[in-house]
């Protein structure tokens, strides 16, 4: 049986600053959950899930600390609306990882602020084999459940580590620094690259000022109908396809 | 004030069931509100809205009905979480709309059934030019309130027409068929197109035979990572980057 006190500190991970505190964070759902025992077995603290996935999910010779609910005990401990099957308890991933830009290319998000355009991107980023995403401080934080959920997993495979990204991109700019912005140069005039940054802003502001100096060439999306804006995942997708 | 037994109805335009026997939908907050007064004043029926914003919009000169409610009865009335401001009443759009395939680009929908999703791809079509999208009729919903809010306003410049698929290929097929498929040629060897369908299916199912088999040309996004999928509205973003 769950104890209280479990189901307690479960629910707190919920809140960033839970999270921040324990060093830890919920992945939910059996797709997600079976992405992290393939990847990141070793971070796992503690898996909760009902006996029909217990069952039909034979990690046996794995030996994963796996805690047998009921399904109201799960949705004690969902932040899901209905919870799905099975709950993992993960220590946090990449948390010394120190980014190399030099013959790779890594994402900069500038104040990337919605959950699911967060994941959405860590999850374009690894289908296109971009490794690390560098964020501003004001991004959404990635162990987010809403994150988590959005990557399908592709959390534990990306690194996305936060940064004050003037004080970064001084540090960093010795490669080349795309920006997408409103008025830079046509995508498609671009070609393939393969080493550099590329900075995505937030979907209502763009990219801040103080970050967009440092850019060597801004890259615009043309559009030819009236919509305003692309959403910054969206747009993440488009330049990626074309550059990588 | 707002009267109980209009609160109710505006609340049950919630479900598809209710939206499709008043031919009404909703819409809600500043932004698409303000889109939708620009492109379509006359679809809109009723305008729900608090002091705050009814002073900052003086839209007096178009006549608009507009009905002046307390943030609690917004809330009442609101399919949000946290209501935003303002909430429009809306007759349904294209209802008589017929599509013409020859001399352009239609996105045809594949039982796309998340909303956020089908509202982004209709953003998305919107941002390229591509006016019409064909959708199965297991697809979301168009006029759900997470369509509408995803759509950003798009649901009212690009027509959405409900169709079933295989009849309707079978009377369409005389323009190239472009499906997205994992076993297709890659999208870059494609070039540009202006006239053809752009099938795209089921984020995990993908297309179903009977839709596939009219498809004239297979393709194909390819990653490099190890992410299994694309989110189809990312998908279709990157298509449309590459085709229009």
């Amino acid at each position: 049986m769950l104890s209280k006190s479990k189901a307690k500190y479960i629910q707190s991970l919920g809140q960033k600053k839970h999270r921040d505190e324990e060093g830890r964070f919920v992945a939910e759902g059996p797709k997600i959950v079976e992405e992290l025992i393939q990847s990141v077995p070793g971070m796992i603290e503690e898996i909760y899930a009902l006996t029909e996935w217990i069952e039909t999910n034979h990690h046996d010779q794995l030996l994963l600390p796996i805690e047998e609910v009921t399904p109201s005990e799960l949705q004690r401990i969902s932040q899901l609306k209905t919870s799905n099957q099975v709950l993992a308890v993960l220590r946090k991933l990449h948390l010394d990882a120190t980014p190399v830009v030099n013959d790779r290319l890594t994402l900069v998000l500038d104040t990337v602020q919605d959950p699911g355009n967060l994941g959405t991107i860590i999850r374009i980023a690894d289908w296109f084999g971009v490794m690390q995403i560098i964020c501003s401080h004001d991004c959404a934080d990635v162990y987010n459940p809403k994150v988590v959920q959005a990557s399908m997993g592709s959390v534990a495979r990306v690194q996305v580590i936060y940064e004050d990204l003037p004080a970064w991109l001084e540090r960093h700019h010795d490669v080349p620094v795309y920006a997408m912005m409103l008025d830079g140069k046509e995508i498609d005039s671009i070609g393939k690259i393969e080493e550099g940054l590329i900075i995505i802003g937030n979907e209502s502001k763009g990219i801040s000022e103080e970050v967009a100096r440092y850019a060597t060439e801004k890259i615009t999306i043309t559009g030819k109908g009236k919509a305003e804006s692309l959403n910054a995942a969206i747009a993440t997708g488009i330049v990626l396809s074309k550059l990588v």
